[in-house]
């Protein structure tokens, strides 16, 4: 599989790995504002979408999606935000948000500028929601 | 079709729109900053990418992974942002942005802190290449 010694995807886990399987993994991202932020991390350093042939593009949106109905199932976002940037690691990731509107940067990305500091209320409510979200999750890959 | 009166992706094109298909639109959207980020809408109102069967789904990233391909063959860029986030406008959008180390956000994501003015050279030669894009898209399309 290629790897490069100097991408921090190829050399670490890239958050708590909740499935790992040959192709990719579905890790959690340790986010204090953003609990349920997940990353579905393709394994061999590959730049681009395109630049994976047809089957293992849809190999790893079929993986997107089950972890998006996860989220969803378990957390019942305002809006779920999908992301696939790696200007700073580009190794293929995508990154799945749910969006609350409580969060602090909502209805803006989360990279954008904060609008509110996170309720605590919601956020401990959310962040009480890990331990079941990690069992769905593991449900939708072994199906 | 199912569309909504409140909605600006029901009732307006969102940008110059380049190639229409029955269930979606491509779009060339009118941002100075980055010439060649396109949009590829749903034409209907539907809300969250596993609200769509598996087949629409799966249009809907075919239509996604052609105009990434168009992007990366006219406009070569440092790496390709694709991202569905619509918490203002709960409308299905892929967002598809090529970024260049010299474009004002880079290497953080569009919707951040600004890093430098975009170099005007740069940004005159991205512009003059939306013509060649356009063929681009279209032929994409058409096949």
């Amino acid at each position: 599989m290629n790897t490069q010694a100097s991408c921090e995807l190829c050399v670490q886990a890239g958050g708590e790995v909740v499935c790992r399987q040959d192709a990719f993994r579905v890790v959690l991202v340790d986010d204090p504002g953003y609990p349920g932020f997940c990353r579905v991390i393709w394994n061999a350093h590959v730049r681009e979408m395109t630049d994976l042939p047809l089957s293992e593009r849809e190999l790893l949106m079929q993986a997107v999606w089950k972890v998006e109905s996860a989220i969803r199932a378990v957390m019942a976002p305002a809006k779920m935000n999908i992301a696939s940037l790696g200007n700073m690691v580009p190794h293929l990731h995508w990154h799945l948000i749910p969006r609350f509107d409580d969060d602090a940067h909502f209805p803006g990305p989360i990279w954008a500028q904060v609008q509110r500091p996170g309720t605590p209320d919601g956020l401990a409510k959310r962040q009480a929601l890990l331990p079941e979200l990690k069992n769905a999750l593991i449900r939708q890959f072994s199906s």
